[in-house]
């Protein structure tokens, strides 16, 4: 046991959304200190081209290691998509995305092999979801729906609302309608709806919420590399959050979602990176 | 009467929401030739700080200067607002933005003087409308209204769909309950839900569409020149398209809202100008 094991989780995402990664963080490790990076002034990288997205990623993971992070989960469904891998190479401490871990967990419980994705266009057009369930079991069969209205409705707080489950209703309708039993929440803003969601779905089919799995593997991979915290330690700021634009908006949403008012956010200029 | 007559006008958006500034000019100046570019590599501009619109404006600008254009439209709200100013500086052909026309008409119709303006939530933030309007009035109240949602529904296509009208409905209630007599859709996107607006506000509102009075200032401006094409001249491809990501899903949309088949799209690389 060393100093090491104090140190803080990295987590990062384009903007916002990658706080309910951050959320199931605390919630299952409690002993973690965290520090967050929303990518807010380039959000979003689902429309960029592989090149940019390797690029920052790499400016926020070596700001995330001048924070002295002893692991860093990569909270964004895009970055885990086109980065990952490469920059997996590139460090020397454990990295770990949100879609591998959802999508095992999909492949293990699926009963008819017919499972629904649903997710920005750009995950869903990347296919990254069923290429990981296929070398789980190539037997089974993916069907992915794009929602692009989802992640707006979720950010102007309409959680709950009739038209939010009026635009959820028609995404899904196809999808229920090929016999899914599994369906994963394949963007970190989705589990924000998943009320909604079950509503819609019935008791019948299996949510799958990749950022819940990305803590729990988080946690076995703190285990077994013998970096988790032993316990709590007195923190000013246990979770500190950085955005690269404007904190305010960021602050308003963070403290929507997160189980406490957020303590410490400031704004960087992650281009200097 | 020169060769110069005959070149293009040069239109730029950060996406595809300047096309409805683009089908403004192909209605209202027919012998016009157009180049027009969408930076749907970079969409949105709206969360995007000063500096780097700057930089973009004036990369685009300069790919459009390769393009012998004889003027150029800025059908961005964000640019008009950020950027246009500074490199009317920069450049020796005439340029104009898609702010002014419509706060100018706006500012001359009021009765009430009571102004709503509806836009994306930077160009609300940014008082821009507000700002041209009272130069014209001081005596004039703007309300501005952010509507984040409107554009993911435009883009979804869902132009004349009962979720799209509730949402509007809600967004419009606190401007109506504060009496506007004027509705500016500031905002390229919003003359696709004009329908919808003119339904919502009723005809007692009048609704000022910037693209439109954009492409009333550009055939004046070009006229005062001398600048404008004496007429239709044979051309295989009048209009054409770059965009700075793949063409399909500009493409689509563009067929969608031109009264034609969009013939010539091209993807360029525009950092390299």
């Amino acid at each position: 046991m060393s100093q090491k094991n104090y140190a803080p989780i990295g987590v990062f995402d384009s903007g916002v959304g990658g706080l309910t990664v951050a959320r199931e963080i605390m919630r299952n490790l409690p002993n973690e200190k965290i520090v967050y990076f929303g990518d807010t002034a380039r959000v979003p990288y689902g429309n960029k081209s592989r090149e940019a997205v390797l690029r920052y990623s790499r400016q926020i993971i070596r700001f995330l290691m001048t924070q002295d992070v002893k692991a860093i989960v990569v909270a964004c469904n895009t970055a885990s998509a086109m980065a990952l891998e490469t920059i997996r190479e590139e460090i020397n401490i454990p990295i770990i995305g949100v879609v591998k871990p959802g999508a095992r967990v999909a492949a293990q419980v699926t009963r008819n092999h017919k499972i629904g994705v649903i997710g920005t266009r750009a995950t869903i057009n990347s296919c990254i979801y069923k290429e990981f369930i296929q070398r789980q079991n190539p037997e089974i069969e993916v069907i992915g729906k794009a929602c692009p209205l989802l992640v707006p409705l979720v950010e102007e707080g309409w959680l709950k609302d009739a038209v939010t489950v009026e635009v959820a209703r028609r995404y899904l309708e196809p999808l229920l309608r090929q016999d899914i039993d599994t369906l994963i929440l394949g963007c970190t803003h989705y589990p924000l709806l998943r009320s909604v969601m079950r509503e819609l779905v019935g008791e019948k089919v299996r949510l799958v919420n990749p950022a819940y799995e990305t803590a729990k593997d988080l946690q076995r991979l703190l285990e077994e590399r013998g970096l988790a915290s032993p316990g709590k330690e007195e923190a000013e700021f246990p979770y500190r959050f950085y955005a690269s634009d404007s904190v305010q908006q960021f602050k308003d949403f963070a403290n929507s979602i997160l189980p406490y008012d957020v303590g410490m956010t400031k704004q960087i200029t992650i281009e200097e990176y």
